[in-house]
C-alpha cells in the first residue's frame, strides 16, 4: 500500500511566500509520521491514509487564518499500482473485509457528525476516481449517497461535487469519502480543492 | 459524449481580481463554442474536446503575462457515463477505430512538435486517469512514453507527471495526453495544475 498527495497552497496575496512558510509550520506535528518533500509546484506528504486529511486540514486553517483568500488543491492517492508499499503508509486501523455500501455509508455519516467544528467555514470541491475496477460507478454513487447526508453537501456540478461547511466536518467528509469507497486495497485518487474567504461566495 | 473542465485561476497577487476578470477575455474566440458557468470555486467550460486546452492556454497566457505568479487548476472530463451526452461537446475529429499504442504515441508526439511557441516558459503537473477499464494501468504506461518523448518532459513523481517549457508545446502535451489515451469513448479524467511566474522554480 501506499498513500499520500501532491498538495499546493495559493494564498491570494502579495505575502503569499510569507503565508505559505507560516502555514507550512501546522505539519510539524505530522512529520514523524510522514516523508515530506517540496517543489515549486506542490509538496509531497506520504504517510497513513487516515493522517492526510487531518494534516492538509490544518495546513490549510493556519494559511487561511490571516484573512487571505486561500486555496489549497491537492491530488490525492492510495493504493497506486504503480508506487512501491512502503511501510510508512501502513493503516492506523487495517481494514477487515469490506462492508456493504449501505453499511460504509452509516459509518461514514457518523465519523462526520464527530468532526469537532474549528470556527471558519469554507468550500470544497472534489472529484473521486475509483480506479481499475469495472463499477466504479456504483461506488461513485454511493459515495455521493453518503456526501449528501453528510451535512455539508452543497451541490453536485459537473465532474465534482462541492461542500460547503466548517473546516472540521468538511475535511472529515473528504477524509471519509476516501477511505471508505472503492475497493479497500485498490487504487483511489482525489481531485480537491479547499477555498477560504473567497470574496465572491455564491 | 460529454466533455469539459471545472477550471480555476489563482493569482498570487492582491489584486487576484482584476487579474481573473483580465484573463477570463480569452475566452471571448471560445465562447460561440462553450457553454460557460461561473461560480466561487470555478469556472465549467463544456464543449469539443479538442478545444478544452487551447481555451486553458488562452486563458492562462492571459493571467500569466503580467507577471504575478499565477496557478491555473483544471478537472477535465471526457466521456464520464454519469453525464448527458451533449451535441456541443461533438468532437471536431470524430475518430475512427482506435490504433494501438505505437502508432497514438507517435501521432501524439508529431502533434506536439507541429505546436508554436508562445514565448513564456510554464510547469505544468498533472494526473490522467482512465477510468472503468481494467487495464488503465496500460494505457497510463503508453501515455507515460509519450510524455518522455514529448520534449517538455521535467519528470515524474509521486502521483503525477510534471512538465516545463514553453506554454504552446506544454498545453498541446497536456491535449494529446487527454484525447490520446484510455477508450476513445471511454471515461477519462485529468487533474491539471499549470504554473507561471514562480518565485521558486527548482
Amino acid at each position: 500500500m501506499f498513500s499520500g498527495a501532491q498538495v499546493s497552497l495559493y494564498p491570494m496575496s502579495d505575502d503569499f511566500v510569507g503565508i505559505i512558510l507560516g502555514a507550512i509550520k501546522a505539519l510539524e506535528p505530522y512529520r514523524p509520521d510522514f516523508r515530506i518533500e517540496t517543489d515549486d509546484v506542490s509538496t509531497l506528504i506520504v504517510g497513513p491514509p487516515e493522517q492526510l486529511f487531518p494534516a492538509m486540514r490544518d495546513l490549510f486553517a493556519a494559511a487561511a487564518a490571516g484573512g487571505a483568500h486561500c486555496v489549497l488543491a491537492a491530488t490525492v492517492s492510495r493504493g497506486c499500482p504503480g508506487e512501491p508499499d512502503d511501510p510508512i503508509c501502513t493503516p492506523i486501523n487495517p481494514s477487515g473485509p469490506q462492508t456493504g455500501l449501505e453499511e460504509r455509508i452509516a459509518e461514514a455519516r457518523r465519523a462526520v457528525a464527530a468532526a469537532a467544528p474549528l470556527g471558519r467555514d469554507i468550500a470544497a470541491q472534489f472529484s473521486i476516481y475509483p480506479l481499475g475496477i469495472g463499477q466504479h460507478m456504483d461506488e461513485i454513487y454511493g459515495c455521493i449517497e453518503f456526501l449528501k447526508s453528510s451535512g455539508v453537501f452543497d451541490r453536485s456540478k459537473n465532474f465534482c461535487t462541492k461542500l460547503r461547511g466548517d473546516v472540521g466536518p468538511v475535511f472529515a467528509t473528504l477524509s471519509e469519502a476516501f477511505l471508505r469507497f472503492g475497493a479497500p486495497d485498490g487504487h483511489v485518487a482525489m481531485d480537491l480543492k479547499v477555498s477560504a474567504n473567497s470574496p465572491t461566495v455564491a
